[in-house]
């Protein structure tokens, strides 16, 4: 076993070609080994074992620099630098992050995990280390489906006039996440089929110099071209091409199925957890696969991340041209949305909350400014969603909240999200965001509202006094167990509101508010720096009444653990009920 | 006179080729003898004159649909639809605004003051027209400059799969608003040079069909080529040279000077208001010109505005390669700019506050999770800032205040700003960016503070008792103006606040204001949703102190006046005092 052997670059630096590639076996087989248990980006890394022990080999960490775009497909890197205890001994298969981390080595430079920065990165070290007067490569390494990111395309030129050392790979597996959407591809593809022979070159056409390699998971190959390149005095682009998933059968086979992946059965491929609840995530899908069909001028558009919506090929498919997947380019999705709401259509934009950072200037310029009445679904926004450090649904409030003219909808059930989706797709004179929930569906008897027209208007969940609680989205489940706690401990009827827009204050309420209550309690699972609690705070700042405002610390957090997080910032139950205790 | 005949384009479309041409050369004289009086973008419109007659005659607007990119080139295409009033009859030359607004006419579909747009909401507008089944023309005239945002790209590469019409006119001058950057450019230059031969095409590249025009500005060669393209079934890029600031002898040749232009001589092109005060601009150009010398790492990265800076060609020579513009491409700007700082390099990022809209995920990513060493100057963040509704200065707040990490200053006069910027760019532990201040520069005979390593460390201005304000930044001279008449006309000593940071509270200094306060008053110049008062309300939200918040309703604002704003947001000095009575 070689893999016993390495614990830094420089133990492979050692190795003779065979042992290289006899390494890069082992490493294969133990990432299909280890995969199944963890989950994780499993078509990437498999596809990324060949260059990475190639660019360890050739350059030499930490003096020279490697930055990988995304860095989902950074475990064999990780391996290779120090932390292959995480692969190899299931205690601590669960030890690392699935990015590049600082923190975790000095080997890795940057914490990253949104697309098509990694260019912009390199092009900033080599900039430092020009105006320093030093010598070390600067690499980057972005897929081909992050190419569509303009930031990428943006870098691609800025770099076309550094005018000195600067590798760029271009890992072309043909795919993004699912299938590549795009002009940019067809010439791609023609770079492919010509082994970079086509004249029309999108790199070339960036000034680029331009170096196609076939066979990216060929050691060989891969090594002598970063051999040629290494210390080179001008920027270069080096076209590779790999196999997503190489290895693992179903991986090559169904790409896009095993770009990201729960943990399975390694045999099988079968999910380890296959429950069929509905989520709302799959109640959007249904929605949606039944609107569609109802009404031709529904068109749903995405960038790149086709599960905010639950759709798979299939889905795709049904829906046709009702369908728009833009590739990674959250600026122009938000954008188009817009220029449809204007041409009569009904635009429904469908974006990861954190990716939605990308595109607060298109939603303020050219949504809110102009008034389209886009439907947009904020996805995963909330502390219940993905745990990631840099894919947080934390920001979301003070993000977007604060557009003039956006009207930001907390629907608290099931029920409560599919009445709003059907009204903001047929409304005309609002850009609607909605805060779409998270998890295993909710619903509620009761009537819900059909008519979301009268904009701000909130509603009492429970009529009481002296405390009030305003608790948003899906915090009203955690407020009516508080509403319950208060009446049982304190014996006080607390009046419960669902304030549905986030994006303004119920005046009437307000007032009603003011009249009977000392205490008025805000619940919301993200930060409150810039968050709806403050927009309450600020509103009761000059009366009697005490606000007091639960949300999450201004932090980037981790992994976390909900319920750990929760009682940090003193979110529980018990702790919110002794905070009324004092006040009153 | 033709221009007499001209109300709508359907008069256009009855004239004659020699009236067109004639009707041009008059439009060109009516501007030429216009914007001396209003100032404007004198480069861009002169050079857009027979394109946008063109346009008017070959396609016909409201029913085609026509966007323009920024659309501060649009003095032509007012004058043809029912607007030539603003620029024949000096009573109204002043009725506009410098952009298409749909407030204005039909003829205008969005209200656009952000480049590199235009391109992804035509894309909308041509695929709702898809989706509904009917037969416009959907036209972008996108300027060479704007190509550089990431956006544009990302679109071409999207029109390059659309498959049906969409005409894309890249009207090509050479120029961005300084020189352009970046690779692409070059290509640009080549197809310029071979007249749209030479093989290895931007445009091409992106899998779309393409058409040089060697002379945009010659009527015949434009309005033939528009006549092609006409109705065609699939995405086409239109490659047309113009020559900026045609016609007007000195935005012939000095392209940048005359980019935008204020009111000036039309003799002798100088400035009519010429004066020479010491401004926030005027003071960093010369302390970057200063600190750049010393210090050969510092290097000012830009977004295609120069002008933040007070940059012009011969400060851009003297610095050297300490400059660097990456053209339109804010989101490559922030993350090059963390990519130097991880490289111990010390990059000084200028950008104006509503382009940095754009790269907020780039720094809360790449920049604030990396806590990384930047220092950006946020330019133009002020209600005293810009008044166009497109280019506001009064979201940065809660736009980026919110981000983890981020230390964001407010200085409160030139000398507080220096020792701040100085502090910064030698600081290794923070990220940080400085809200600088706007109009001319104010100076305190007080020491101020050299090391701001202390975050959230704030300063008191005055010690005294009852009120407390929190006077933010610029708004500081309004504090110290309050705090004197709050002495004359209530006999109360208040304690006045210089908070510096506006990403934190000073714990220390809150606890002496909870202890012999009854009112706090917070002044700041910006929305104050999920602004600087909401955090301040917030935090003594459950105290028995009244916190009035004074700034700015959300609202997107329009060519206002300062003082009018004010007052309507109750922000004078005898309408918070009035407040404070009521209050006490």
């Amino acid at each position: 076993m070689y893999i016993e052997k390495i614990n830094t670059p420089a133990d492979l630096k050692k190795m003779t070609a065979e042992e290289k590639q006899a390494l890069v076996d082992e490493i294969r087989t133990l990432l299909i080994h280890r995969m199944p248990t963890t989950g994780g980006h499993v078509g990437p890394n498999l596809g990324m074992i060949e260059p990475t022990v190639a660019l360890h080999d050739v350059f030499t960490m930490p003096y020279d620099k490697i930055v990988f775009d995304v860095s989902h497909q950074t475990y064999t890197h990780k391996i290779l630098t120090e932390r292959k205890i995480a692969f190899t001994d299931p205690d601590h298969y669960f030890d690392l992050s699935g990015f590049t981390s600082p923190d975790e080595s000095e080997y890795d430079l940057f914490t990253i995990g949104h697309t098509s920065t990694s260019l912009s990165l390199a092009l900033g070290l080599a900039k430092a280390r020009d105006m320093r007067g030093s010598d070390e490569n600067v690499v980057a390494i972005i897929g081909d489906g992050s190419l569509s990111g303009g930031q990428a395309l943006e870098s691609l030129s800025i770099a076309g006039e550094l005018g000195t050392n600067l590798i760029m790979i271009v890992n072309d597996n043909g795919m993004s996440i699912a299938e590549n959407h795009g002009g940019l591809y067809e010439n791609l593809k023609k770079l492919r089929e010509t082994k970079g022979a086509y004249p029309c070159n999108i790199f070339k056409a960036m000034n680029l110099d331009y170096i196609f390699v076939e066979n990216g998971n060929n050691l060989k190959e891969i090594t002598e071209v970063l051999k040629r390149v290494k210390n080179i005095s001008k920027p270069v682009v080096i076209h590779m091409v790999t196999q997503k998933g190489m290895g693992y059968d179903y991986a090559e086979k169904e790409k896009e199925v095993w770009h990201y992946h729960q943990p399975y059965d390694e045999k099988t491929g079968k999910n380890i957890n296959n429950t069929q609840i509905e989520t709302y995530t799959t109640l959007t899908r249904d929605y949606i696969l039944e609107k569609t069909k109802k009404d031709k001028e529904v068109t749903v558009i995405l960038a790149g991340t086709p599960s905010v919506v639950g759709f798979w090929d299939k889905e795709r498919k049904e829906v046709g041209k009702q369908y728009m997947d833009v590739g990674i380019a959250e600026e122009a999705a938000v954008s188009i949305a817009s220029g449809m709401a204007k041409n009569d259509g009904k635009p429904l934009l469908a974006i990861y909350s954190s990716f939605l950072q990308r595109a607060f200037d298109q939603l303020s310029q050219d949504v809110c400014i102009n008034k389209t009445p886009i439907t947009m679904l904020v996805n995963n926004a909330s502390l219940y969603g993905t745990r990631d450090k840099t894919h947080l649904g934390i920001f979301d409030i003070p993000l977007i909240s604060h557009i003039p003219e956006l009207v930001y909808l907390a629907p608290t059930n099931a029920n409560e999200y599919m009445a709003m989706l059907e009204w903001s797709l047929e409304n005309k004179k609002f850009s609607v965001a909605i805060r779409m929930p998270v998890g295993k569906t909710k619903y509620t008897k009761k009537e819900v509202r059909k008519n979301y027209d009268e904009i701000n208007k909130s509603e009492i969940i429970q009529d009481g006094n002296t405390v009030a609680i305003y608790a948003l989205g899906q915090m009203m489940t955690k407020g009516e167990e508080l509403a319950e706690e208060i009446q049982k401990t304190l014996g006080i009827k607390a009046t419960l509101i669902n304030p549905i827009y986030i994006t303004g204050i119920d005046e009437k309420i307000a007032q009603k508010v003011k009249e009977k209550h000392k205490i008025i309690i805000t619940l919301e699972d993200g930060i409150k720096d810039g968050g709806y609690g403050e927009r309450i705070a600020a509103y009761f700042s000059s009366t009697d009444i005490k606000v007091k405002i639960y949300g999450l610390a201004k932090e980037f957090l981790d992994r976390y653990d909900i319920e750990e997080i929760l009682k940090q910032n003193g979110m529980t139950v018990p702790q919110i009920i002794q905070d009324i205790k004092e006040i009153l």
